[in-house]
C-alpha cells in the first residue's frame, strides 16, 4: 500500500460498479462512505470497537468534504487517516483519499464522532484503552 | 407536504430499509443522498438541466452536514432547499432535514455545485434562464 | 397511487440521484432495494413487524428479479406487493414495478423471507396474527 | 487470493461500514453490487469494456441469488465467477460468494447480460475478441 503524507494510517477502498454516476466517476457520497468504512474498521481492528453488542457506539454528528478530483470504478481510492482533535469523548477525524491507478489527491474531508453510551445514547468518556490506541494518529497541524 | 421555514422549496425524501445501518438510524451518508436527489430534481424540473445529454453539468466540489438527531426507515425526510450564494459558475445550495413523522429537525447541510461545461469540464457560466429560475431560492441569511 | 392490477398492495419508490448508473438508467440492485424497502414497510405498517428490538427477524434466502424495460431518476418506481406462498415460517413475496411516469411493467421480482427468532436466529413459525394480515396479499396463481 | 473451486475467476470485495442493514449482516442487496462489480471489472480488464464511450454496453436482463449463511462487515467477501451460457449476444454468469475470514459459502448467484449497441440499445453479438477471452470461464455443469 502506497503511504499518505501526513496521514499515519492507510486502507485500500475499491470501488464498485454503480459508485459511478451519471456523470461516469465515482459519486460525492461515496466519499463519506469510505470515510465511515475506514474510521470503523480501524477502530474494529486497533482499537477494541465491538458494532454488535459493545457497550459504546461512535456516532457522527458532523462531516464534510472537499472534492479537488475525479475518480472513476474500477479505479481505487487509498485512504489516508489521522485525528486532528481527540476530546474526552470525541474525536475529529481527517481523511485524504488518492486515486489507487496514479496517486493523485481526489478528496480531504473530516468525520467527527461522538461516542455515546449504547442504552441511553448520552455522550461517555473514551475509555483509556482506545484512547492509547487513537493517541498515534493524532497530527498537530491545522486543518 | 409540511413546510420547513426558511427553505422556499420542499421535497419528501423517503428513507429506505438500508438506510438504517447496524445502529438502527439512517445512516449519515443518506443524508447527502438526499442532498443530491433534491437538487437535481430541482434543476430538472425548473431548471431545464438534462442530465443525460445536455452541455451542462453540476459538479460537487465541496459539502457538509450537521447531524442533529436521528432518524429511522420507515420515516421519511423532508428536505428543505434555498441558494446561499449564486455565483457566476457556482451555486451554494443549502438545505434543512426534518424528520416526516414529527417534524423534528434532523440534520442541516450544504453542498456546492460548479456548472461546467460537458466536453471539457470547465467551468462555465450558469446561464440566465437557469439563474432566473434560482434568484427566488436565494436567501440573504448567513450559514 | 395507481393499482397494479394482480397486485393488492401499492406502494411508490421515488428514485434518487445516483439510483441511475454510468449507462442512465436504474442500476439492478435498486430494483431489490425498493422490494426490501416495500415488503418491511408492509410488514411494520400493517402486521406489527418491530425491526429494532422484535422477536422474529425476516431473513432473505433468496431473491431474483426479471428486468423488463428500464427507468431513469428522476421517474419513480411503482411496487406492487403480493404473496404467492405463504408456508409455516416462509413468505415468498412477488413483486411488480411500474413507471411512476408512464405505467410501463419494469421488472417483475420475488423474494423469500423465513422468519427467525431473533436470539438464536433459527425459523419460527408466523404468528396467527401476522398470518391473519398476509392472507389477504395471497394470490393464487403460477408466477 | 484464496481459490474458489469450480469458479476460473475470483476477486476479493471488501465490505463497507454500511452493507450491514439493521439485523447486523451485510444486506442482500449488496451481492448483487458485489456481482456487478466483479463482472464489469472483468469486461474492463480481460474482455476491452469501454463503460465509459465504447460501442456496446452490457445490460442485466435478470438476477438472482440463494442466501446461504451471512457475512458481516469488516469481513470479505471472494466472489467466484464463471459462465454457465455464453450466447450469440447474452451471456449467464455465476458467482460464488465465500466469507474472507473462513472461506465458507455465503451466497450463489446468478446474472444474465445482454451486450446492446450503445445508441440503438439493441442486442448485439458479442465481437470475436470478447468471446474468445470469455470462453475460458464457460464451465459445462448445471446450475
Amino acid at each position: 500500500m502506497v503511504a499518505v503524507r501526513g496521514y499515519p494510517y492507510v486502507q485500500l477502498v475499491p470501488t464498485r460498479w454503480n459508485d459511478n454516476d451519471v456523470y461516469g466517476h465515482v459519486n460525492n457520497t461515496v466519499h463519506y462512505l469510505a470515510m465511515d468504512t475506514v474510521i470503523n474498521a480501524w477502530l474494529i481492528r486497533h482499537a477494541g470497537l465491538d458494532i454488535a453488542t459493545g457497550p459504546t457506539m461512535g456516532l457522527c454528528v458532523e462531516s464534510g468534504c472537499r472534492y479537488l478530483a475525479p475518480v472513476s470504478y474500477p479505479d481505487g481510492m487509498v485512504v489516508g487517516l489521522r485525528i486532528s482533535r481527540l476530546g474526552t469523548s470525541s474525536v475529529r477525524w481527517e481523511v485524504a483519499i488518492d486515486r489507487e491507478s496514479d496517486g493523485g489527491r481526489i478528496a480531504e474531508g473530516a468525520f467527527v464522532h461522538v461516542f455515546v453510551d449504547r442504552p441511553t445514547r448520552r455522550p461517555i468518556a473514551i475509555t483509556a484503552a482506545m484512547r492509547a490506541e487513537m493517541e498515534p494518529l493524532v497530527v498537530h497541524q491545522a486543518d
